[in-house]
């Protein structure tokens, strides 16, 4: 596709205000710099931190506001400063679209830390002052270090949510050195944890332990390879439970997320990673019960474009999938509500 | 000293109920196995939990209850299955005087976090049943793999905080691997930190950082080796500190431990150590700032006594020092005053 056939214009399904339906709406990128590619967009997951963004419910959205960052597609356009990446390739945008380069975290591979111009997928600035604009759209303009090829044995929809949800799961349970021996736990088993739990038998742990609030999801738990499920809420299944986890993923925090009990499942020198962002703040871990158990908590955030890459690497080799269910782009408001409703399954992922 | 001059009773000082000032009471010590020793205890640290403890503040004290777990003294008896140690050597016992032995934990030098049958020096009870008491006290009789010989370098009233104060603080900077090139900070200059800014001098971090509540401690943190000196509730002080801290040791937990302070203060990747205890729960973590970060909260509890023996090679090798005041063991009463109205600097030891 030759330069000169992208729209000056893209267009995607924005959220004109708090609480309104997303319409169709044309907006301009940002100006295209030589380091830059421009990505027809095929795929885009819908994560929870969209929805989450759309509704404002951190305080911090600026509308109008495309959401979507689970993105792939194929390139249209290269600047003349791109490296590594052709017109026609595919490649996938994950939640952030920049960073400054240059500070510490840059420049050691661990640019999702950038401490000075990370530049989130959508509802960011770029350093020219242009706003960010996510997935949910015909084509994005980002810088080309942001984009990483699909591996060919991942099709475009599968590998979408991997850019968020997979490197959200993956890289913490990476850093937590799960492997042959151990035994992990995935608390919530949706559209992030059904990949922790793949991941955790992908980096060769034991025994897998599917964690959830209800019955409902024990079959797929099952399907994906979880050893065991355990009922959170359910106290007697808790205590038998006790000392029978090395590194435990929770996907979900809320206000009734209880610590105490998920600390009573850790083995000594347990480590528990949490990737669910609660509102307010992580409250409630017993000082005792962890003291006495050499406990961690650890927090993270995505992972940088070369943890992206090695994901790919280990998702294509291992057969690590995610569980997506397509929509049309147009039905973006239908795929948002269901979501809302929880019914996903795992992930809604919406195609142009 | 023959077996037989040895009393059948110990004597020492004991609360016989809540909120009672302690008296000399005579007990009858755990039964004399072949694997015990008995210990003529010449020095014992005073300890925030010995305060803690005698006023029931954790809910789980028996009484009558002899309080101290920083003991050092001389081995007066031996049972025949005792190995490395001998009558007349100098050793010190700290919290914990005896373990199952069996459990994984146990099995791999972390005695400390044995699941089956850890017992506390005080306030603990032996597998015969026999209440553990402490070392406020006359003489002391305990397994003898948890009594842990002195080096000559150290001298015992200095030798005795270091078996609780010492190896709670040295334990998470060394799993936190501290090194050259490293930014420590240290929360609370007291019995604990006072010791956390020397251990992280020793490991070789490049830069300590003290931090407390007013400007009283400065002159010792500057003495004790710190770098620099910030008051925690000085906001300028706290936002010019911002990333600034890779490993920060938090010896002070309370109401108004302000997390999110803390956590502006670390570096990415930074770990925050947790070894002060509050009442009830840990709260007020702050999600979005931790995981932009990736920051972790480690807890731990005391060391083993191959923890102990390592500790005590390095503060003899590095000339890690406790501050100690030497009070007469019959003054008790008034050292545990002044302990509770914080006028100890930085330790009181009780000699007898």
């Amino acid at each position: 596709m030759p330069a000169n056939t992208i729209p000056e214009k893209f267009t995607g399904w924005a959220a004109m205000a708090k609480d309104k339906d997303l319409v169709q709406w044309s907006y301009t990128p940002k100006p295209f710099e030589e380091g830059d590619i421009d990505i027809r967009i095929t795929h885009c997951g819908i994560c929870g931190t969209d929805v989450h963004t759309l509704e404002c419910g951190w305080d911090n959205t600026t509308y109008p506001i495309v959401a979507g960052h689970e993105i792939v597609g194929e390139i249209v356009r290269v600047g003349k400063n791109v490296k590594g990446l052709k017109v026609g390739q595919r490649v996938g945008v994950g939640c952030q679209s920049d960073s400054c380069g240059k500070c510490p975290e840059c420049k050691s591979n661990k640019e999702n830390y950038c401490r000075e111009a990370s530049v989130m997928t959508y509802n960011g600035v770029f350093s020219d002052g242009a706003r960010s604009q996510g997935g949910y759209a015909d084509y994005i303009r980002v810088p080309f270090h942001f984009a990483i090829p699909v591996p060919d044995a991942i099709d475009s929809a599968s590998a979408a949510p991997l850019f968020c949800a997979g490197v959200t799961t993956y890289m913490p349970l990476k850093e937590a050195g799960v492997k042959k021996g151990m035994s992990v736990g995935v608390v919530g088993v949706g559209g992030l944890g059904h990949l922790g739990i793949q991941w955790a038998k992908a980096m060769g742990a034991d025994h897998v332990t599917a964690i959830s609030i209800d019955e409902a999801a024990k079959p797929d738990a099952s399907e994906l390879g979880a050893d065991r499920y355990l009922l959170v809420n359910d106290p007697e299944q808790i205590k038998k439970a006790n000392r029978s986890i090395d590194v435990l993923l929770v996907t979900v925090v809320s206000r009734s997320t209880n610590f105490a009990d998920l600390v009573s499942l850790m083995n000594t020198g347990g480590k528990i990673l949490l990737v669910g962002l609660p509102n307010g703040t992580y409250d409630g871990f017993p000082p005792w019960a962890m003291c006495e158990r050499n406990i961690s908590i650890i927090t993270s955030l995505i992972g940088s474009p070369s943890n992206i890459q090695e994901m790919l690497k280990l998702a294509a080799k291992k057969k690590v999938r995610v569980w997506v269910e397509k929509r049309p782009m147009s039905d973006v408001n239908a795929a948002l509500e269901d979501m809302r409703a929880a019914k996903a399954h795992f992930r809604y992922v919406l195609e142009n």
